[in-house]
């Protein structure tokens, strides 16, 4: 193979969007990129076209969708490379985790059947669906009661958004789908099966997501104390073949060569996650690496030499990001999601029309007017919960809080508190690496956020560590490239290839000792309200959130399960 | 006098603007009424022409926008009415208070002199200036520690609102303008003395807010206690001739007459409050009945038979509202303010086009959209402390709370919570009345906010009590004009008058049970919150404060007393 003259595709699969990437094999060059929106994208709401409302904390997908970006974004990124297709030796992809699909035995999903089409859980359960957590409650409490050996590898809480949750609540809300659904799909896998034609479970979401561990799922008699009727989801639902990453999951199929127009039968490689993907492309595999990638959400992942129970991390895995090593993940469920809210919701005509007048969207404009701002100017304290807290308190039931408010708070003042409560979230994920003997030798940032400077600058100030970036706009999908470049026997393993086609600037970012000191007062305040909040002090969100529940239960007349 | 064909004039000074009111005297109809906002409104950033800036906390007026009320808003009022301005035979006036003017011997403001011009101390003091916490935490440091016997009438805690802490400001930061400082005068009492060329200091504002009980004021001792230069303050800069409610303060003078266009030597009334004034335009000068004026701020008032301690009240006085029964007191700093805050600062583009394109304003819009939902439905709680509280908590530096946002939190959740976090706010008020022993047997509301039935009757089914409304649209106005009747003689007291010109519509509101039972719930939360937030479980609102001020002054480099 002439690594200079060969290349391979990287497919990451968003929140919002599938975007695909044509890169050289040799050096890792990225040569061009396209996007490609979902056109139902998340739906929180209700189903399309005129289906059923949907109750708080839900949020679908459909999964054609996915089909479409492999129809668009690989043509026209191929297209926009001006590369000849018969080059391209392998292609890869990286998903959205734990985004689950129900599915016949030949893998439609059932939300396809005209018979399911207006059943809420025929449909893609999204990540950040969160209406699992009565069933997650119930897994915590039923594995510590058991004395489960699995649970201390995720930080001793399973998340309400992973597949045994969110599968026993399809098991106890719609009977039907769930006898009906012949696997249970991590997405990552789906789209994998739909290049290749066959079904291989990728070792990372079983391990993370799946909880599966020296070998093993939980117990038919775990799942039995939790419901009879669930005694059998991992050998009728679960249960397949486990991938490596970086092995081959098959080659590619003449629809998919259809589809995308490259060639029928090159290497696709075993799904992977979009945040374990995006380690090698920015040369983070060695231990106490950690790489953030922060959009929507922020996913910390880092290897180390061997396993460690990390209070509320979101798992340690064999294998789980490079073969050798034990994987780790930690996150942050709200990140990008809550500028982004915040900028929809809170932001007043004024700012909106000042950042056209100066050709900036309304993040850039907020961004720029806070950073005149000295820290602590603001008065604001906020923690980011607004879609929950995933580490360390893995509880999906919190939410945000502003404390400080004044007749003279500016929406600047709350975008720069919200920026800076995100970064006190990593924050309290480092120490809780730390404290558990696996230190974060490195930092490394990946994902959209990075372009927001002062949002760097504050995050290193915070952490008062040097913060290395990315340098590669596609960090998911030029890992996943990487991955494919293995999978076509292009480099001898992940590490090899990392080395040759990763990219990182390494200490873009250096902490102001007087930042780092302003800071660590406002980071010992907001310990202070995460521990009330979040850890049994005042348990007034959850008692929110199920006054919401009821509430909204009192003016809905339809179940859920049923087609109305 | 035929009461059926004179007429009085009531002048209400709001924050904003002052609003003048024509009434008939035999039955109080009210035949119209005019409104000047002040042109400079509020200084909170800056003093007017480029002056110098102004640090966080600070809000001042200028005194001449109050004259231009008498010239403009009083002759439009009775030309609108339509009556011939001799028949006129009284005019009494109503101001924010604790709003203080430093004046020279004559009533002359000193900012009026061009050698003060620049001084921000030199300028009015409004109610909300909250600058001055420091000294107010002095006062009742020392005043606990010394035993003084006049704390206890104010709910244990004297205000940084009121003209101790304020005049105590003024000497430690700017002495020169405080030495020049004749008279440090109530707004309400400066503009009766422009009315009339003759300074009367008046009972209600002397009992409340300048701690006059039982004939005397704190001792020079106490002053000199907390600041060697400050002894003579009392006997330099405060006292004066007392002028009961009700009384007549002298006649128009020439002056006078020549700006409003009425008769010179008609009689004007010792000047009142403009919270204390509404009670009898709201017939509710009975024992237990207690007046909410509801607009920016929200103050409580109530006659009682007597004396008692109710913690964190904003003062008892004898006579405070009328003569023969102890005036109470009790508020809320930010109520309208807040709502206001949050239409100007935090709602999107969308909300204020779908508003206009229905022909309502920002208010309107939201308080429609959120009148649909269920009780809870939002998933959230505020504490309404944007402006500081006043009672029961009499703390300034504490600050605005959200608890409970995700993604899916809209503008008009937001806006709801707001307005359910001013009735838990007033809830709290009317049980520590109640727990005192001043039972609150009737709560009646007044203010421009009563017009938003949503909120009315959300109080309704917070407090689970009904709620009388004022049937005037100028309460303070109207109350007033009372007190310029009994001054011009017409009545021979307040009592009489009010029940004669008062006007009220009973049990407006009444409370849905269910209602009341799902509000007690978040009523709870929101007293756990309160109390956690201002009662020391955790300061962090100070602390942001400071922490706030410090950053601030980092990056100012001119004093706040020297002009720049």
């Amino acid at each position: 193979m002439n690594l200079a003259d060969s290349y391979v595709i990287g497919v990451d699969y968003g929140t919002l969007s599938g975007r695909a990437v044509v890169v050289r094999v040799s050096d890792g060059t990225e040569l061009a990129d396209a996007a490609y929106p979902y056109p139902h994208a998340v739906l929180t709401d209700a189903l399309p076209d005129g289906g059923p409302q949907l109750p708080p904390e839900w949020a679908l997908q459909v999964p054609r969708d996915y089909v479409q970006v492999l129809q668009h974004a690989v043509p026209e990124a191929v297209r926009k490379a001006g590369i000849d297709p018969a080059r391209v030796v392998g292609l890869a992809t990286d998903f959205t985790a734990c985004t689950m699909v129900p599915v016949t035995a030949d893998g439609v999903p059932l939300c396809e059947q005209p018979r399911f089409a207006n059943r809420p859980h025929a449909y893609v359960k999204l990540w950040r669906h969160h209406a699992a957590q009565a069933q997650a409650d119930r897994i915590n409490e039923l594995a510590t009661e058991r004395g489960e050996p699995w649970l201390s590898r995720y930080g001793g809480l399973i998340s309400s958004e992973w597949e045994f949750a969110k599968g026993l609540q399809v098991l106890e809300e719609d009977p039907e789908v769930y006898a009906a659904m012949e696997h249970w799909v991590e997405a990552a896998d789906w789209i994998v099966w739909q290049l290749t034609g066959s079904y291989v479970r990728n070792a990372c979401t079983a391990g993370y997501k799946g909880i599966y561990q020296d070998g093993r799922y939980p117990s038919a008699d775990f799942l039995a104390a939790l419901n009879p009727d669930f005694a059998g989801f991992v050998t009728d639902k679960l249960e397949h073949r486990i991938g490596q990453l970086g092995d081959s999951a098959g080659t590619l199929s003449a629809q998919a060569a259809a589809w995308t127009g490259l060639p029928e039968g090159i290497a696709v490689a075993v799904g992977n996650v979009d945040a374990h993907v995006t380690a090698p492309a920015a040369k983070a595999v060695e231990p106490g690496q950690m790489v953030a990638i922060m959009g929507t959400s922020t996913c910390h992942v880092m290897s180390a030499e061997g396993p460690a129970d990390v209070p509320g991390m979101c798992g340690a895995v064999d294998g789980g990001i490079v073969d050798g090593l034990w994987g780790f993940e930690a996150g942050q469920s709200g990140v990008g999601d809550i500028f982004g809210w915040f900028v929809r919701t809170c932001v007043p005509p004024a700012y909106v029309s000042a950042a056209a007048e100066r050709g900036l969207d309304v993040h850039q404009y907020l961004t720029e007017v806070a950073s005149r701002q000295a820290i602590g100017e603001h008065g604001l304290l906020a923690l980011d919960w607004h879609s929950g807290n995933r580490s360390v308190l893995v509880d999906h039931e919190l939410s945000g809080v502003f404390v400080g408010q004044t007749l003279a708070t500016k929406p600047e003042d709350m975008y720069r508190a919200l920026l800076e409560a995100t970064a006190f979230g990593t924050r309290v994920i480092v120490e809780a690496f730390r404290d558990s003997g696996v230190p974060v030798r490195e930092l490394t940032v990946a994902g959209g956020l990075l372009k927001n400077r002062l949002l760097m600058q504050i995050y290193c100030d915070v952490l008062n560590m040097p913060i290395s970036v990315i340098a590669s706009e596609q960090g998911p999908a030029l890992g996943s490239a990487i991955h494919a470049a293995v999978a076509a026997g292009a480099y001898p393993d992940i590490r090899t290839a990392a080395e040759a086609m990763g990219n990182v600037q390494r200490n873009a970012y250096l902490p102001d000792p007087e930042n780092a000191r302003a800071y660590q007062q406002l980071f010992e305040e907001y310990r202070t309200l995460h521990d009330y909040f979040g850890r049994g002090g005042n348990n007034v969100m959850h008692r929110l959130k199920a006054m919401r529940r009821a509430a909204v239960a009192g003016r809905t007349t339809s179940p859920i399960g049923v087609s109305s």
